[in-house]
C-alpha cells in the first residue's frame, strides 16, 4: 500500500456507459456505441461493428474509480476521453456532437467526485472554429480544467503551424493541454500482435509529436502554454540529445530552432508512465524534476497500478518525490 | 587529444570517388554518379539528377581517413557504404552490380589501410538468393568481415520472418550484421528542414527495427547472430521498458515473445552515437556495458569527432571504458 494518498494523476481515461444515437440520421462511420460484454461489470466499445475494446465499469463510474484511489496512492485524477473517442475522422458536425457528449459525461463524473476528479475535455480539431467554440464551452459551462488532444490530427502532427490558433486559445483560456498518442506513425514497422500499436507505436508517435513542438518553436511563440505528453514523452528522451547536437551542425536547423531543444524540453511536461525506475531517473535528468507528473492510463489493462510507490522506489530525494507525485501536476493543471 | 589511440569504430561510411556506368544500357532510376563540387577535396553524390549529398575526399581515400585516427582516438574502423547506396529500390540485377562495385571499393580501401580498416559490405536484399551469393563472395573473395543492412528493406522491417534466411546465412558465414537507419518511418511527423530525416526519423526507424528483432524472436532462433544497431539503437531504450511490461499484461504478447525483451536487448549490440553523457550512461544501464561500441558516422558532417573522449567523459570505471572503446567491437567483429 502507498504511504500517502496525495498523488495527482494527469493521465486517466473515461468511456461513458452509453453513447447517444447520432442526431441527424444514420450513424456515420466511426460513431461509437456500447454493447454488453462478459458480465455486468464490463461493456464493449463498438466502432463500425467491431469490438474496439472491452472495458470495466470503472470507465464510467466515479464512485468505483474513487474506490481505487487509496491503493494507488491518489488524491486527485484528471480524466480525459479514451483517445480513440477524440474522433478527428468524423465530419466536423458529428464530431462536435460526440465530443460535447463526452465533455458533459466528464462534467457529470466530476460532479459526483467530491472534488477528486477534474476534467480534460475533447475538441473537434478537424474544424478549428468548432474546436475553439467547444474549448470555451467546456471551460465556462462545464467547468473542465484542460484539454486532451492527439499527438497528430488525421496525420498532421501537433507542431505544425496549422494548430497555432488552437494553442493560442488554450493560453488565452488558461487551459493546459495533454497530448496523447493516437493513430500512430510506425505501424508498418511492427512484427507481432495488435497490442504493439499501443506498446511501440504510441511512444513513437508521441516522441515525434513532442519533437515537432520543439522544431516548430511553439513554446517560444507561446511561453505561457502548459503542454504535457503521455508515456513519458515516448521516444523523445532518445531523440533530444541528437536534436540538440544537430542544431550546432546543420545551418538550416540552427536558423530554424532558435531556443536550444534541450532547454525547450524543460518547458514541457511529461507523465511518469514508463514502468522502469532507471528510465524514470533518466527522464528526470533529461527533462528536469519540475516537469514530470504521475500518469497511469487508468483504468485500462495496461495501466500503472502503483504510480506513487513506483516513484518512491526510484530513489529520488523527498523534494523530488513530492514534485513528481503532486506538485508538478498541480502547477500543470493550474490548481 | 585522446589519451590512447585504441578505439574501434563500427559505424563509418565510404563513398567511392566515382561510380561505373550501369552495365546494361541506360542507367536505371536511382543509379548514382559523382560530380565535382566546390573544390578538389569535395564531390557530390548525384541521384536522379539531384545532389543527394556533397562529401569530402575522406569518403574514398584510405590515407586521408587514417590521418584523422589519432585525433579521434581510433586504431581501427569498420567501413560500410553510405546507407542510401544500399539501393534496395533498384532492380535485383542492377543492385547486384552496384553493391559488388561498392564491396570491391571497400576491399581496395582495406588493402591500402595497413590493417586499420575492415569492411562491412552491402548485399542486394531485394533478392534473397542474390544477397546470399554476394554475402559469400564478400567474405570469401573480398575478405570483408561483416555486412551492413537497412533498418527496413523497401518498408519491410528487418524483424519480419521474411529475412530469416539472410540472418541464418550470416550466422553460417560468421558475419556480424550492422543495422543502419534508412528511408525511415515517421517522415510525415517532421516539422522543419530536411535534415530532420537524419536527426529524428533515423533514430525512430532504427528503434522500431530493433524492437521488431525482439518481438520477432530473431535471437531466440539464432543465438549465434551478432547484430548491432546504429545511433545507440535510436528510440529503443525508451520503447524497451514498456515492451517489457507489456509482455506481462497482454496474453498475445506473452505467448509470442518468449524471452523477456529486456534480456533480448542485452544480446544485441549498439553504437555509442548519442552525443550525450547521461544518455550514454542510460544505454549502458539498459543494454549492458558489454553491448556498446564506438560509432561515429565518420566522415559526414554530423559525425562524432571525439568518440573516445566522449566515453571517457561519461565517468565510467576503466573496465567499462575499455569495453566501450574497443573490447566489445572486437567481439562483435569477430577479431
Amino acid at each position: 500500500m502507498a504511504l500517502c494518498a496525495c498523488g495527482v494523476d494527469i493521465h486517466a481515461h473515461i468511456i461513458p456507459f452509453d453513447f447517444p444515437a447520432y442526431a441527424g440520421g444514420a450513424s456515420p462511420a466511426g460513431w461509437p456505441s456500447m454493447a454488453p460484454a462478459q458480465d455486468c461489470h464490463h461493456r464493449s466499445v463498438m466502432i463500425d461493428g467491431k469490438n474496439y475494446r472491452t472495458v470495466s465499469d470503472t470507465s464510467w463510474s466515479a464512485s468505483l474509480r474513487l474506490a481505487d484511489f487509496a491503493e494507488m496512492g491518489l488524491q486527485l485524477q484528471a480524466i480525459s476521453p479514451m483517445p480513440e473517442l477524440l474522433s478527428y475522422w468524423l465530419s466536423p458536425s458529428a464530431a462536435a456532437q460526440l465530443v460535447r457528449y463526452l465533455n458533459e459525461q466528464i462534467a457529470t463524473m466530476i460532479g459526483e467526485s467530491q472534488g477528486q476528479l477534474i476534467g480534460l475535455g475533447a475538441v473537434p480539431l478537424q474544424d478549428l472554429d468548432l474546436a475553439l467554440t467547444e474549448l470555451r464551452y467546456m471551460k465556462e459551462k462545464l467547468g473542465l480544467r484542460g484539454v486532451e488532444i492527439g499527438s497528430n490530427i488525421n496525420g498532421l502532427v501537433i507542431g505544425d503551424p496549422h494548430w497555432f490558433p488552437f494553442f493560442q486559445a488554450c493560453v488565452s483560456l488558461d487551459l493546459p493541454v495533454f497530448v496523447h498518442a493516437l493513430r500512430p506513425a510506425g505501424m508498418d514497422r511492427l512484427v507481432g500482435p495488435a497490442a504493439l500499436q499501443q506498446v511501440l507505436a504510441y511512444p513513437t508517435d508521441v516522441g515525434l509529436a513532442a519533437a515537432s513542438v520543439i522544431t516548430g518553436n511553439l513554446l517560444s511563440k507561446l511561453p505561457g502554454l502548459r503542454i504535457a505528453f503521455s508515456h513519458g514523452g515516448g521516444s523523445l528522451a532518445m531523440l533530444l540529445p541528437r536534436l540538440q547536437q544537430a542544431t550546432s551542425v546543420f545551418p538550416a536547423l540552427k536558423d530554424t530552432v532558435r531556443v536550444p531543444p534541450a532547454e525547450q524540453a524543460r518547458q514541457m511536461f511529461f507523465d511518469t508512465l514508463v514502468f522502469d525506475a532507471a528510465t524514470l531517473r533518466h527522464l528526470v535528468q533529461s527533462f528536469g524534476a519540475s516537469q514530470l507528473m504521475i500518469g497511469t492510463d487508468y483504468p485500462f489493462n495496461f495501466h500503472d497500478h502503483q504510480p506513487v510507490e513506483r516513484i518512491r522506489a526510484a530513489g529520488f530525494e523527498e523534494a523530488v518525490v513530492e514534485q513528481l507525485v503532486h506538485a508538478n501536476a498541480r502547477r500543470f493543471l493550474g490548481l
